[in-house]
């Protein structure tokens, strides 16, 4: 590290929060996109506000790039460090500051795991919606950094829809904070433009927080499906209707093997997929839609439909859904997580298509995902020892995520673009609307320091190609121009 | 007008869409903020989008500032033309381009009128949800711009909170589009930005909203107090106890008294105040809730609570409500309008003290405001003919804004900063914040060429009083350092 930077660094942090040494770093040197790995020169563990505003005045003195870290949980490499760069640590900085039952808002700071928030509020009848799978390790403000999603996010939007005020340490050194307890705002939602920023603009100090009354009562059911196109028609019929469930997911065949495997779930036989619709609000909206909802599973032809009888059922429902993403590890050596969106009523359409490519691939998939966003989590399996295995499964997810673009959907429904899918964006974007978010970028961060090399396409920043080409690159899907 | 100018727009669009003979620019020298008046340079009537693109390109040729104008129903001077620019007319670009029953979207020009979205959403069952007062005119456009909000905003958000996709031509002449029919969404919030900007960025073209199924049902309750206080701590309790009403509004005595020459309403007598609480959603939600409003509202002990007893007696209680503003103009020659915010909790303690306030300036104060978010609409009335009257509305408009701040509010709920509060900025943003959203502004316009002038406080673009000083600076509440 050079000793400039170590210097400017030291005295801000005394020597043990601030690790340079090889052994020390190697914890840090990539997040849960494992295919890329970058250790940074070092890691400063700030445990106030102070001091991360310090921290990054320094590295804007110095022009020594950074990037935020609160579990590392991110898909997208969004918190792999940047080639010449430190982490910032933001673990300790895990306070709730306040909460007030009365205006229903919680103020923290960005290394509050996102499950605590709800274990504060729940006292009170409250609760902080966003649930995204990894809620239980996953911080506050890597969920605004990459405006998180989750399985509730059909009924309650994303992060960013939470997300009431921020106070924030700009790249610049500065420290704004805009919003506060209210949704009404000033001018351009400041807050929402933050939200999603995948560390580019700065680092959040304190995040105010929207808390929702606790649904009163839960109706929550598993419905098997002969074929995967079938649950997926399902969705489409059910939100068509009208009806807004809190979460409607689906897990396929593959899946399915999986968490039985792995939690011992007893699922309907014979099914190569299993909706599960969870309805919730007052009990009395709950009985009247749950008539509605009976109704439309019965067309939709499953090969059962089962209602959770009691809290311990349902439990075990989620504990399936949940527990599907790891469990899958048991199935194969090694897996790609994907992230794509189509729009909802094309669901049965897309299912079918993965299916195929799958097969031509040679290669299983296993699908478990928010099917009421029309947000997929496809998870490809194979294994790395087996020669071009890695390239086919690679292929595979490009194809993927190709025939979500051709579909009008997205190529990321909540894992963000990191550095994973950075190359990917002219697909999505013209150049214009690039430079726009480029020019929005400069405005927060003009000396390009803060996670430099992520969610724009090449060539900006530090390299961070740990192990060669970009995956999509070398799977033929996208090129460098 | 210049000739130059003038020629680059006459190759766009033919005379008759060109206004710029003084007896056609008259009714564009202003908006609802009557106060402010300064004729544009022209006014251009595009009728599509290309020319709209057309227009922007050729004033960023010519840097000609512009402003971009639907029914001019800004209360803070938002559409004010801007001192040597021109008015873009957008009132033509009315269609509503596609409407998707199953997706839940409305994809609109900006000149579309907002009731026209729920009247085009009604028979699949849908509607729009913001609902500004001046829903039955004002357009979608400016909604975007501002951020408007509604009576029923409290439950279902402002517009920032619908807009799930936009097209906009940049100040830059630059085409670009962001968000679609989906609520996740690649990287900053685009969308939320550009919602909000009061035309400092560019022009919206196509806007993607959301639309949400009709509530099924609707309880509606009209409840009158002996005091404006107890009034205000009826809405802190229903608030606190976490039932979400659709909307929660407030008459005063002075409002109740414009009301009832406008519309006939029958208000409970010897009140000083009346409260609206709005119940909506499943029949079956809605008759639970029921019981818990019943009790909050008995415990606040109104002279009377009176629920509506079918659609016709709905329909009278927000007749009477929506026509207040508009009724308050036969109580006095002249009224200002203001719009603040106050934490909720602290409703009661605000409205008590905006009454000493009023009665030390010896003038009369009409409020009307959505209780439910703290968004309060002071009305003050006035004699502009009587010598010095004007002054002290403004001195007390002033006052109540300030207590808005200090009680830890906004100096805008919903009208937007615009040219009326724009010197007033800087009591809600420090410097940094304010540079902060410079920089964004310039990384849309970097000319200055989009609405100049308005949000940002003093001396950035081409002065706007055709009065002579700001209002309130008149007031002897803002000054310029």
């Amino acid at each position: 590290m050079p000793a400039d930077a170590l210097r400017r660094l030291s005295a801000i942090l005394p020597a043990d929060r601030l690790l340079w040494q090889p052994a020390h770093l190697a914890a840090y040197q990539s997040d849960a996109l494992t295919a890329f790995q970058s250790p940074p020169l070092a890691v400063a563990i700030p445990e106030t506000a102070d001091e991360v505003i310090a921290l990054v005045r320094a590295c804007h003195a110095g022009r020594l790039p950074f990037v935020a870290r609160g579990s590392g949980t991110s898909l997208s490499g969004g918190s792999l460090p940047v080639k010449g760069g430190i982490v910032i640590a933001l673990n300790r900085l895990n306070r709730i500051l306040r909460l007030d039952p009365a205006e229903r808002i919680a103020v923290v700071e960005p290394g509050v795991i996102n499950l605590a928030v709800t274990a504060a509020a729940a006292p009170h009848g409250l609760h902080y919606a966003p649930d995204p799978s990894s809620q239980s390790i996953c911080t506050i403000g890597g969920n605004v950094a990459f405006n998180s999603g989750g399985a509730h996010c059909l009924k309650y939007g994303m992060t960013s829809n939470h997300v009431l005020g921020l106070r924030a340490v700009l790249a610049t050194g500065e420290v704004v904070e805009f919003g506060g307890g209210r949704r009404e705002q000033i001018g351009p939602d400041w807050c929402g433009l933050f939200t999603g920023h995948e560390g580019l603009f700065g680092i959040a100090l304190e995040i105010t927080l929207q808390l929702l009354p606790r649904a009163e009562c839960f109706h929550t059911v598993l419905a098997g499906y002969r074929t995967l196109e079938q649950a997926g028609d399902a969705v489409s019929a059910i939100v068509a209707s009208g009806l807004l469930p809190g979460a409607i997911e689906i897990m396929d065949a593959l899946a399915l093997e999986a968490a039985k495997a792995a939690v011992h779930a007893d699922y309907p036989p014979h099914c190569e997929a299993v909706l599960i619709v969870e309805l919730e609000g007052p009990r009395e909206a709950v009985a009247a839609d749950r008539l509605r909802l009976d109704a439309l599973l019965a067309a939709s032809q499953p090969v059962e439909a089962r209602p959770a009888r009691n809290p311990a059922e349902r439990l075990a429902i989620w504990k399936g859904r949940k527990s599907a993403f790891s469990a899958v590890g048991r199935l194969s050596p090694d897996f790609i997580v994907q992230d794509g969106v189509v729009p909802r009523r094309r669901l049965g359409e897309a299912l079918r298509r993965i299916g195929k490519f799958s097969r031509e691939a040679g290669l299983r998939c296993a699908n478990v995902f928010h099917a009421g966003d029309g947000n997929l989590h496809p998870l490809i399996l194979y294994n790395g020892r087996n020669p071009g295995e890695l390239g086919r499964a690679e292929a595979l997810a490009g194809r993927i995520l190709r025939l979500c673009v051709d579909m009008g959907g997205s190529i990321t429904g909540e894992h963000g673009i990191g550095v994973e899918k950075r190359d990917y964006l002219p697909a999505m974007f013209s150049s214009d609307e690039i430079d726009c978010l480029r020019r929005i970028r400069a405005a927060f961060d003009p000396l390009g320091i803060a996670n430099p090399g992520k969610m724009f396409p090449g060539g900006e920043a530090p390299a961070l190609h740990a192990h060669g080409p970009h995956p999509l690159e070398r799977a033929g899907v996208i090129s460098r121009e």
